[in-house]
């Protein structure tokens, strides 16, 4: 008999007749029915899907493409004012495995944001690990504890937790640019505090230089500051580093491809060359939760198929291709978002169609949340 | 107008007249109807739920009675036979707030693991760190990669990810340990592997000693084994001693209260003194994602009320008083067993009931996920 | 032609003829006159000692008798007074390869202490690392920042830099132990600091209890002490653990043999146990430029050669045996000393004489520049 | 008496009259002699020396003019040949108060090296750790591991100990450099090993290009190579970038006094911008026993006295000014070195002579053994 009060328990067992589950009996139920009055669930019906064999991710691997993303950003530029409380026009890929969620994967945020001519977001600052990475265009700078840092097309900007910040868009056009946050990670790790800033910036953070302080500080290629104020501020998690330059990104990448051309060893596999954003006062990932990487698979290159414990976003920065996840293919261009769950088989090939890139090779910016999983030993690959 | 393919989404956008929101018209809803085709969604309308000023857990204060789970588990041990499929007679605590999933809070599993006389529990070995912490009796030996480790009433056991273990009970009479592992926390980044391993332990496993091999390799204070197969093994996740005996702990306990009496700085604060189960060769917590700790408030103390980003699971192991989580407040007794949420704060009293217990003081054993925040760099108290 | 100048240069610059030598030349010669002038040194001289193929020690192999160094510390007791300015009875081994200084070995000082009845040794503190550990007797306390801690036979006190501490003798007997310290390794990188403290300790630290304050808060196998005090003090460089009684260290021992004849891996090699003193907060060694070690040598058994950069300085505890240093051999027995230079191979053979020893093990006490070498990853071994 | 035995002691005591002293006594007489035959020495004869209230340097204050460095090492070109055996035209600082040993600090070495047109230094290698500072010329390469790194006025070019080098000069002219090592620490705690190489390059090797193979994988600021073996290989101690060139130095400087000027902490102190040479792949000091640092004083400014644990040489490389280490004042010019010894306090003025230098502003090359100190924890600074 079941009472009121156990109409009201969250918890819901059913006795089922199958392997390795004991056999259904009135005593069964009756030890079900008190299981549901105390809050308990039983370790032998969950752990097929608790302890699977192998990561078995709830999220699925799945394509946007960045046509329709940037279509309705655009009409959402029209629409939804910036302002505080709503904070930012961030519109967020929601991984159709995760219940209607707006995460791309179970710990990762990816969203496109969109902010209108002279239009301000307003300053806050949050626990969450933060980055932009720019697909188009130019004119947007992001005050980050007062640094004015300019983005464009190929720019990494890291944005470390609890930082302040704000974006200004000081040019006639509209800008485009992709969003990652480790919100869902702290979303369900129940780590987050936020705080609202200034709702205006000042004057002086209204300039619009091409680098920003912290570039000038940190931007040196194996050259560290030794002010004492600089390297204590690097202590804080994440990088002191606020822009990451597509020019840089890209030589680097050239390089790669150019040392393997002369017979030295320098890339992840023959025509897949790759480089990660690091924290220049530690050599570690660019945020504390999130690794972001650029991967360059040349005209022709394919990528041997690789797994590994943890989730990924990628976007298509240049070129076009194929990308293989899990039992997915899809065509991806310009653009294209694609997730990658825990444990899915991840390849790509690169296509190029036409004459339309020079150089023909599949750029891919990637995020994962690797860095939690090597820090806490959970790391695993084939 | 809905199509079909909507119908399919998982995301459903509702707009809704409210400050910080876009005004609803037809445009809005017209766009987020392209969200939902597209699998998207605004940050505007989750930011409430998703960037709180601080955490604000799915998980709620909850108090779980030993008698009752003793019961229950006792039931359990009549109706539901060990072996391989369902692994192990462990029933776990989930918390209310939690939609009726086996958690007892976001990241932690706790459960009762009930053992009757001459079962074996089959061998197998997962990624989930875990522990066993006796509250009453004696008689199990789990076998870990081949070394017998007793288990008796105060015995904390860690048993780090990816090793082998079975349970004998090697008694006439039935057994009851709680259990505690990671299992939240890796089924929500999606890092687990499982692996089975042999039906049966040899002859040669099913002695009985009073201390394993690890015991007298890694059990004395301050000392480490220099042999390098020994400390290659001890580079692996998670301490390599695999048992903490009670009188150990006690003793620990003790002297830091006779150290405060003796005007040496020794507790948390007075009246509370508190030892921190730690991997002997490296000194960090004993296992990657969890934090284990005894607390001992002496008769008639009470802690101040702390709050820290994070979950624990505290069990009562002596003694009795008056625990306050946020909100709620619950007079608890030996075997009772609790979940304080992320930053809700905490705090005890201890309340001796009448002469049976000598000290009067109240023992709370306490897991919590720390380890996880501080590498990430995520922990904050107050 | 020589001039003035050239006599007060302390550089003095020979041409040979030799093979890899310029030709001797008035020319060189000249040269030679003006490197002098200058305070220069060519490489091309001096490279066969500056840049051998391997660590070609200035120390050698050398053997000091306990029984000689105790009766002329005993004598010291009688003619030397403990005091303020020679601060401590201690008397050095002098390495016969180091011309006449006071260094056992290029980095380690090894020292005999000698306190006399109801003597004091005034307190002081530096940056040195130190530690005791006592081949005879008992009856000092040692208090270490206002923490007595009694010295008794097989006893290991480290004390880590920059610790006030002061020597009593509370018995009606004299008293000896060996000191260690880096006091040439901190004497030939010029990094030392030295500080006065009380001449007289207070009638509170004149207690002579068993266990020291910091043995009571650290040292419980595994266990750490939770209060915020205790665990920024151990922080600090080196243990906070203050003793490692011998008990403990035997026990240890004995453990690894009886697992080692139980076929349990366990030993550095057959019949060889060994366990190294560790700092228990960050299970590193003891201190931030000594290991400190006890090898146990079981009777008949012998150890096989091994070479490493480092240089160690050890002390037969008991038993007596053969050991071998480069291309010396001795007969040991207990108290003697001797030193191990700079990948000179050494081994041990433990040969019980008659029956005065049960087990008829050959304990050796070992101490090394070991965490120099790691920390700044100079450490090989053969 | 003295016995024939006695005469063999390198151990030499006096027993002297002084305060803190034992009583000049035949009987101390007699235990110093038996001192010496025991090879034992008293702390409380030495402690003054050994134990000094702060660090007292062997070494001196010391200036090497670079224009008569350069004559000389201009005739060792024509007198002394480069061969196997000598293995390098190095002419080493020789600090006055270091006995005539080839050592500018106790712990670091520092010399001119002076390779002719065409000529070859034979490849080796060795534990010692490495570097090349270019002060004059350009037109030499060193083939690291096979990888030919060119070298031009300003460049830092790392060698970490162990791998293979040599040097050709591809030119028509002489060059010289500055050669830094940790030799004399290596020299005292006797780590080191010597392997000698091919004596001549391939072909392939002698190949001149502009950028090495190491700064096209290494040399992007905060982009890290994702390949395996580049990350393996970046295992290794000390930096996997082989060259820092001097335009980039010479802008992370500029930008620090131009971030001054514009009222951002950018600066060591005002008028004083410094960085650090740093390992890409850790954000560690570029080689595990040296760091190297260029300083820029801006014309006019001065810095504070600052003395720190451990010692340091410096190099002039634009400019000229005043400096003062301890007691000495000199005035300085483009290439003079100077030796700072532990705890001496360093100060350095810029003064700008006529209008040779443009900015005016004194360039100092710094390189020190503070990672040694910082690594064991025995580094202070006031």
């Amino acid at each position: 008999m079941t009472s009121p009060a156990d109409l009201a328990s969250p918890v819901r067992l059913r006795a089922v007749s199958a392997p390795n589950q004991p056999d259904v009996t009135p005593a069964l139920e009756e030890l079900y029915r008190g299981f549901e009055r105390e809050l308990l669930i039983p370790l032998w019906t969950e752990i097929g899907d608790l302890m699977p064999l192998h990561p078995r991710s709830k999220a699925v691997p799945h394509l946007w493409q960045w046509e329709n993303l940037l279509k309705l950003a655009a009409q959402a530029g029209e629409l939804v004012p910036v302002g505080r409380g709503g904070e930012r026009r961030a519109i967020a890929l929601a991984n159709p495995g995760l219940s209607g969620r707006p995460f791309a994967t179970p710990t990762l945020w990816a969203a496109i944001q969109y902010l209108m001519p002279g239009e301000e977001a307003p300053e806050h600052r949050h626990t969450q690990h933060a980055f932009r990475f720019v697909l188009e265009g130019e004119g947007v700078w992001t005050v980050v504890n007062g640094d004015p840092v300019a983005m464009k097309r190929g720019d990494f900007l890291p944005q470390a937790g609890w930082n302040w910040h704000a974006h200004t868009n000081a040019t006639a056009e509209p800008m485009a640019w992709i969003d990652g946050l480790d919100i869902p990670f702290q979303y369900l790790t129940e780590a987050q505090f936020f705080a609202r800033g200034r709702d205006v910036l000042s004057d002086a953070e209204r300039i619009t230089p091409d680098r920003s302080y912290s570039e000038r500080l940190w931007g040196h290629a194996g050259l560290q500051p030794v002010s004492a104020a600089a390297r204590d501020a690097a202590k804080a998690p994440g990088s002191p580093l606020l822009a990451y330059r597509w020019e840089n990104t890209d030589r680097a990448l050239a390089d790669q491809l150019a040392l393997e051309r002369a017979g030295v060893t320098s890339t992840v596999e023959p025509g897949h060359a790759a480089v990660r954003f690091s924290d220049p006062f530690t050599g570690d990932d660019v945020l504390p939760t999130i690794r972001a990487e650029v991967h360059r698979i040349a005209r022709g290159a394919e990528t041997k198929p690789a797994r590994e414990t943890g989730s990924s976003v990628y976007t298509v920065f240049d070129g076009s291709g194929t990308v293989t996840v899990g039992s997915k293919t899809w065509s991806v261009t310009r653009g294209d978002l694609f997730a990658v769950p825990s444990w899915e088989p991840f390849s790509a090939r690169s296509e190029a169609a036409g004459s339309d890139s020079d150089s023909g090779a599949l750029d891919l910016f990637r995020f994962s949340d690797s860095p939690v999983f090597e820090a806490l030993k959970l790391n695993r690959s084939a």
